[in-house]
């Protein structure tokens, strides 16, 4: 890799681990480009000349900070179910994650560019993940032939969702687990 | 009613019927205060008089707008329910009443107070005739005993919710359907 090269990933990298501590310390009003820039030793200009706003700078660092999804198959789908279920509500639950899914959340529906990089990259990978979960149980027979697959995955998720963004209700295992026995008897056999 | 509040129920009212004529006729970010004030007929003191923000007033148009909630109750569950959400999908999938929603979502998002507001006077009263219209069928025997009605609403809706905002896929007939058809299998005895 040339010297220009180099600098240029070192100066990347810094600029997104700088989000990430922001990030995990601070209110997400407060991980302004200039705090950002600051913890990383860089100037703004630096910040810009890769990303046009903050929240493009913060997909790309949550994106890389990802692990590849891959979902428990114990084979028995109900306790898998239940875990991923388990801890997606606790996720929605603890406020600092809520706070950035939240601020992500308003950059998206202000930004269509934006919102269609977070749905790509952040979250279809993860609904994809499900999905082959639900595939590979369906194969087993565990799920019925006539689930759509895709509608599955948003009983899962689009509840927790809703009561997250809407606040109708709390966000607690009792509510992961009553979500998850609904959800099984629409797919069920 | 004496002449001066008289006078301001009338300005109140050429308020709001005025932020629901521009909400009609163009985009949401156009709908600013002073727009609603030169539209009213009125300073835009006399708003701010009542409302702290754009989004307050919109909310209050609204609402007054709203009929009262009442869900169609056939008897036949599936013939209702399917009435119910093809009318709310297709709400979704039309560009402009999308574009309201979207819009009095990212207020939402970031002001906690308007959150519970929209919750409290727009959202709770659909939520709540949704789930009258369940306990209904539950007691007919139509939905089981053991069906968490609260869950069962959100698994109407969060749904669609999921899909509009993430834009995950159609919004389309259906896709309407084949919610249902889900639903019904998660609460059926």
């Amino acid at each position: 890799m040339p010297a220009a090269a180099r600098r240029n990933e070192q100066s990347r990298r810094a600029i997104l681990d700088a989000a990430l501590a922001l990030l995990a310390e601070t209110d997400y009003a407060k991980v302004t480009i200039e705090a950002i820039a600051a913890r990383a030793g860089v100037g703004k200009q630096t910040i810009y000349r890769w990303w046009r706003r903050k929240g493009e700078v913060v997909l790309e660092a949550l994106t890389r900070q990802q692990t590849p999804v891959v979902l428990p198959d114990s084979g028995d789908l109900e306790a898998d179910l239940r875990e991923l279920v388990r801890a997606t509500v606790a996720e929605f639950a603890d406020p600092r994650l809520s706070a950035t899914t939240r601020a992500l959340t308003v950059e998206m529906l202000s930004d269509d560019d934006l919102a269609g990089q977070v749905r790509d990259r952040l979250l279809r990978p993860q609904l994809e993940a499900v999905r082959d979960r639900l595939a590979a149980a369906r194969e087993r027979g565990q799920i019925r032939t006539g689930a759509d697959l895709d509608v599955a995955v948003e009983l899962i998720f689009g509840p927790i969702f809703h009561r997250w963004q809407l606040r109708t209700g709390p966000l607690t295992e009792e509510y992961a687990d009553a979500l998850v026995d609904h959800v099984l008897a629409a797919v069920r056999p």
